[in-house]
């Protein structure tokens, strides 16, 4: 079984809402998928572009915690990321906030519900869940090119799984 | 003049929309409205509804601060509400998180979002908007009474603006 080509990401992302959903399942069980995103010296393995290396400021993965980092991508170039998480709760749910530090105004933020399904067979699903300010907010997000990174960083999230399991 | 009768409270709750907005004028500087959001000895004399009255756990604003507190009915029932910020601007804007704790779930959440504004003449502005999960949360919490909450609590810090100038 090649896990890099047998799941699908699903991107929900109906005209005129200010949300989106992305649906991903995962060739390991839950326990080991909520290691993946909690654990800041695994998170930064597969989060994101595979050609852009991250500089982590604070990833505090707690109720109340802060979470900073910078994409540095091959040409020097650096985009912060920075929010808050509001709810983790282990192997089933984080609620964090999320603001992209390179847009021209500073004060657009998301909400982001991620939550986790343990499925048959040592199997899981994450179900990621953006609440925007605004549809202009979210169809931006989308322009930048979201989807590219999002299935960059889960294919390399497949290889890490496979290599910890 | 008698600010509490003059200064409406305009309410935008879009038909099928998961955000609302709420606006406010208010006879008194922004720095002066700016504080009576942020210390935590004034935040309690006004916020919410006038029947109730608030034990307050944390209320540490700035970015990355938590914020939680019950309020107490005076039959004794409790409402605990609790969040994070994720941007305090002064005299500017605060972005955080809410959640009523008193749902039958935990997990629901808000992002609400409050805009300052100097007016002419010594006047203030605040526009509060709020981004939900879901159509059914927002509609939720409209039909839990929140406008009554929400009047109450402006009338309440009419008052102690008015005090304080």
């Amino acid at each position: 079984m090649t896990a890099t080509t047998t799941n699908e990401t699903t991107f929900t992302i109906d005209p005129g809402k200010q949300e989106l959903f992305i649906s991903r399942e995962f060739d390991a069980p839950v326990t080991l998928l909520w290691r993946a995103y909690t654990d800041p010296d695994l998170v930064f393995q597969w989060l994101g572009p595979r050609e852009l290396t991250a500089e982590v400021d604070v990833y505090d993965v707690r109720p109340g915690g802060s979470w900073r980092y910078v994409s540095v991508d091959p040409s020097g170039g650096r985009y912060g990321f920075h929010g808050v998480f509001h709810d983790v709760t282990p192997n089933e749910r984080i609620i964090q906030t999320f603001e992209f530090e390179g847009l021209p105004e500073s004060g657009h933020v998301l909400l982001e519900t991620a939550l986790f399904e343990a499925l048959p067979n040592n199997r899981s699903r994450v179900v990621s869940h953006s609440v925007f300010q605004s549809v202009e907010d979210r169809d931006g997000m989308v322009a930048s090119g979201m989807s590219e990174g999002v299935l960059d960083g889960y294919s390399r999230l497949d290889e890490l799984l496979a290599s910890l399991s």
